[in-house]
């Protein structure tokens, strides 16, 4: 048995818990200030309140403030938190953490830099590391995982990637269950790329769907062809992009693909490409999904501020992007969602 | 205008008459020795008995034995046959094919051979004009096609391949509309295999489908974790095989996913996935379906002894191929359709 410290309540942090404690570790579940309410009824009623079944019994439920009282004695420290969050857990949270117990993060997000480049949320974790003479092991996740069905137990595998192989095999040992599979990567920088795009991209081929709709009627079947073709262009220009990261592998491409495959079959960001797809303009999607889901999208807007200035370095060609400067320029300059289809087919290959 | 003859008067063959003829183009569609029904029934009302609207105006129909007055003064002839024609195409159809006229084939699909290699549909055609002393054109399409979808005009990519880049552009000129878009690529080995492996691993995606309605009820709410896993398996296990081909380029992958994406999605190979993972035999399956689809998943059973013999001469790894090996297993040996979840997340990246 070990104990398994998640910091953030929220559907992600939460849903984690399942693997971790059915697997036979103690969880501590830590809300982040944003989580008060939650934590308080988990605390109440074993359960959470979005989720149909109670928490594993060896839960135990935080408050933010509690966070001192949490992680001692913690085998492992889940960042369970969401973009918004990574702030606040590389200030408050990475300097309450003793070198020796390892850190796993569920974020996915690249920030860039002015000179053009992307850093993974480890390499900005690091930085601060680095700066408070801090040896903790940082280590990311990867792969599908939409929250509701993990605690369903549908089968995932997840790509835990870390620089210490021994780290990596200890948080396989302590969370992988017969649903939650692990699999395990030293290439960061891959994994963490792969997984990044997903909203962005998953927002494009969403559209599809709200331009059928609008074209062929709000109620005619679904159809296929352009959407898979809209999916193809993404894993086009991940590939490239992965390639400018340094790591375009077919491990990487392949937690990428399943990441942007359930991104694009349910949640917020596919509902945001299909109101936007219909016509809707992306204020008044923002204001029918209460802006919670587009803070996952400013990842286009960064990915795209790179390749602009990477291709004035004659690093990369904007013209191979069209789907993601499409993107970026329907969230940037609200334009119009038909797709630039003759520019996925105008270059020779 | 152009002549555009279209060999083959099946779903995909009949569904091209549409992007040619509302291209302006005249349309000869002829029918296999099996579409005789199908021709009689276009020729009479205009129309496929299975799409919902009219051939466009200049299109004509010919039986099989009919085809020498089709193919005369033809721009461009698209073989639009199932893997089942494809050595009638060979036998009956190529050596009739002046010089001049373009061949462009949409049947997918490769053949192994005795020492480990993986033949494409164009190779196996270039062999019989070569005996034949014939310099006719071969080219190749992948991409997306769901055929009613593009009687529908969903937009779509479709990726002419071929080994002459004014050929591929003059078909390009002649096919493309404003909703089937094309993409040009020189690399025929890399397009044909990475559509060609579709059926196989789309079968193995569709299997998460069936197992989680024997999991979870047979009513039960979609999940797409399981899923999504299964898919990044398929392209990691894509990528290697196009490696092995010579061809792991961005563009292959992208016209790769699609397909692939598309035939996850619908139609009857992901059918017969459901049946065979809610825990049908591969017999009943054969029996609903009337075989129907089976042909298809041939692919498999190719590829696996490819792998296996690749193996032996340590250019490939077994295990690296859990999910082809599982589809090829249950083809093969009647498997259970469970799948091997441990081998996904078993090996270091």
């Amino acid at each position: 048995m070990a104990i398994v410290t998640i910091i953030g309540a929220g559907m992600i942090g939460s849903a984690l818990v399942f693997p971790a404690g059915e697997n036979g570790n103690q969880v501590r579940l830590v809300g982040t200030p944003f989580d008060r309410e939650t934590v308080s009824a988990c605390r109440a009623t074993g359960r959470h309140p979005k989720f149909p079944r109670d928490f594993p019994a060896d839960t135990h439920y935080y408050q933010a403030e509690e966070m001192d009282a949490a992680i001692p004695g913690s085998d492992l420290i889940i960042g369970g938190i969401s973009s918004f969050g990574i702030d606040w857990f590389r200030d408050v949270v990475l300097p309450k953490i003793p070198d020796e117990i390892p850190v796993l993060l569920a974020t996915k997000g690249l920030q860039d830099t002015p000179d053009g480049k992307l850093l993974t949320y480890l390499d900005i974790l690091q930085q601060k590391l680095n700066s408070i003479g801090s040896r903790v092991s940082l280590n990311a996740m990867g792969g599908p995982c939409i929250s509701h069905e993990l605690v369903a137990g549908d089968h995932t595998v997840a790509a835990f990637c870390g620089k210490d192989l021994s780290v990596l095999r200890k948080m396989k040992a302590i969370m992988e269950t017969d649903y939650y599979h692990v699999l395990l990567s030293l290439d960061t920088v891959g994994i963490e790329t792969a997984v990044a795009l997903k909203n962005a991209y998953a927002l494009g081929i969403a559209l599809t769907i709200g331009l059928n709709q609008r074209r062929f009627g709000p109620d005619s079947e679904p159809r296929f062809n352009s959407q898979a073709t809209v999916f193809g262009q993404a894993i086009r220009e991940i590939s490239l992009l992965l390639d400018y990261q340094g790591g375009v592998t077919p491990e990487n491409l392949s937690i990428g693909v399943s990441d942007l495959f359930v991104t694009v079959c349910a949640g917020r960001t596919r509902l945001a490409g299909i109101l936007l797809g219909q016509g809707k303009t992306i204020d008044e999607v923002k204001k029918e999904l209460n802006g919670l889901t587009l803070e996952s999208l400013i990842i286009a807007v960064r990915v795209a501020r790179v390749i602009r200035i990477a291709a004035s370095k004659g690093l990369l060609r904007v013209e191979d992007f069209p789907l993601l400067m499409h993107v970026d320029a329907i969230l940037s300059e609200g334009k119009p969602a038909e797709l630039p289809w003759e520019e996925f087919s105008g270059q020779m290959m």
